[in-house]
């Protein structure tokens, strides 16, 4: 992996990443020509016991391209600057322009709750130059090089003082929410453990210290012997829809044995990692033939400065449709009581991704 | 309050409600003529911590009417009957059809993580016989109604062996993936404590046990005292936009002081209560002169055989709107880490709402 740094003319950063070196002569194009200076804060949610991430500058936007513009394209023409330059690169990350985490936050508000700035940092990780690939259609070796990307984000941004948690992830398609068709993920990097890695962390934590093993490898372990709903099954990684599951279609990633993080795990631990990837989301786009939105969260270790022996990497990704043209809508149970409410097995789920064939390399 | 409790064809029950006496003589029809037999179970899901809840009945459903159907009217075609009959009655509750918690729940099945028969109940709660209302264009008699048969199923669901939590909610609107219009919502009586109630008991006690207030008590008098976000202030019963608000147009409507539940509240109360719900939907409605979706999650205390002195009723209600024609999704952040990022202003939507004049009575 090969990267280079620049900085953008707001005074954002720009690292390009590439399997070649990048050349010189690179320079950071922005489409906002305002010096950077966000602001953004958290606010205590007293009832659930967690912050909340307030934004709001992003309502005084000044920059409102028009719906054809695509930022995340390299620039063409340089009185239209986008986010990223022309030149020989594979992989892209910047700042994000409106973010709700920002190692610039200062002066939160005075509340009738604790507040605190907004601080952390978010991350554009734009995954390809083409604005009309996928992650799952780019080759292999692209895959591995985003893989490797995403470990030198939670190496770099998790030993930030300021960051707690490291978290990268994709939101797929219109139906999640996405305005930029352009292949892209996203980094946040929290200045908290968030709520949802907090509980299992503890859950993790309770059965390390009763097992002497991580949760993941005895779940994992679990769903390999049981074999009726693996869909990628490796030396040192596996995928399947878990026992579990909440969302259809939903599935895990998980090397077999614990790596805390990417960046933990070993050069082929990682190439299996982006192969199993790469296997589960061709079979997403192969079950209808088109693209399947979803969101994927890939957890790792928090990056607070305590020991976490019981981390264990994954991704798991949630599918927004829970059949053909029928949204999975999270309503009055799932948003109101935190209670998910699933009206199909999970085998038969993976039965139906297991009847995709995928074929690469 | 009057109720009469008849028996479908299949053997599900139907209670209706009216200001007046329900008249004897009206029998219950049934859309579905099989005998109610369903089955419902949980499975642990290790890493959150929480059941998740599997009606995998629902996707062998026998009953698949034409869309233009309508099983919440009236039944007026006794060779198409519906789930209600005609009559003279204001309010129908009656057991879904495909719940996802049944006291029928039996055997389920053996696998790697825990599982459980998904007992409790699912109700379906048919607000009004006229299709073409909504729970705010309600007269505010019919409201007051529908919260005394709140309370009602609170009770009733409550003091069941089967039943920890008693949950009635609405999903208002297809944003939030409803197929009936007819103005409905739902009761979920789990058989356990609910994950995200289970959270903000823990902090009700916490703050309880340090000051002897309930913690709703504190933030309805802030949010009273800081005066910018309030909605509807009564004697009894307030609603405002609280200054952590998760989604944009995020409301919550509580009593001043603590009532543990609707049943506990009297009926001063229960009458504000109502006025106060119907003032903040014709708000909702009044807006954008257009019907606005929203989860509305009604919280009261667990009816595990346990005393809840801290436990506050109130109502949530969450917007599927961020702005108009733009829906708030819930993705990588929300979904995936917990964190919920706003990129609006509480106070903004506060004064927006304020500004919508409501008349009624």
């Amino acid at each position: 992996m090969n990267r280079r740094t620049l900085e953008k003319p707001d005074g954002r950063r720009l690292i390009l990443y590439g399997r070649e070196p990048i050349p010189a002569g690179i320079t950071a194009p922005s489409p906002s020509q305002a010096l950077f200076a966000p602001n953004a804060h958290l606010r205590w949610h007293p009832l659930r016991g967690e912050w909340v991430a307030y934004a709001t500058h992003r309502q005084h936007r000044t920059f409102l391209p028009p719906p054809s513009f695509n930022p995340l394209a390299p620039t063409v023409d340089a009185a239209q600057p986008t986010e990223v330059p022309a030149g020989a690169y594979d992989v892209a990350v910047f700042d994000n322009l409106f973010p709700a985490f920002t190692s610039l936050a200062h002066d939160p508000p005075t509340l009738t709750i604790p507040t605190e700035p907004g601080r952390g940092a978010c991350e554009v990780v734009v995954f390809t130059q083409d604005p009309a690939a996928s992650l799952g259609s780019l080759p292999l070796w692209h895959l591995e090089l985003i893989v490797d990307v995403w470990a030198d984000r939670y190496e770099e941004l998790g030993a930030r003082d300021d960051v707690a948690y490291v978290y990268a992830f994709e939101n797929r398609g219109v139906e999640v929410g996405v305005t930029l068709n352009h292949p892209h993920g996203q980094i946040y990097a929290y200045p908290f453990i968030p709520p949802i890695p907090a509980r299992s962390i503890g859950n993790e934590q309770a059965f390390f210290a009763s097992s002497g093993r991580t949760l993941l490898e005895q779940m994992v372990g679990d769903e390999l012997a049981t074999g009726s709903r693996v869909l990628y099954s490796g030396p040192k990684v596996a995928a399947f829809v878990p026992v579990c599951a909440r969302y259809p279609y939903e599935v895990w990633i998980a090397p077999r044995e614990r790596a805390a993080s990417l960046a933990a795990l070993d050069g082929e631990g990682r190439r299996e990692f982006a192969r199993a990837l790469k296997t589960v989301l061709l079979k997403y786009d192969g079950l209808w033939n088109r693209p399947f939105p979803y969101v994927m969260a890939i957890h790792q270790a928090p990056t607070d400065g305590r020991a976490y022996p019981e981390a264990h990497l994954r991704a798991e990704l949630y599918p927004a449709y829970r059949m053909r043209d029928r949204l999975k809508y999270l309503a009055g149970s799932e948003i109101g009581a935190g209670v998910f409410t699933a009206d199909t097995d999970p085998d038969d789920k993976a039965s139906e991704l297991q009847a995709v064939t995928v074929v690469f390399d």
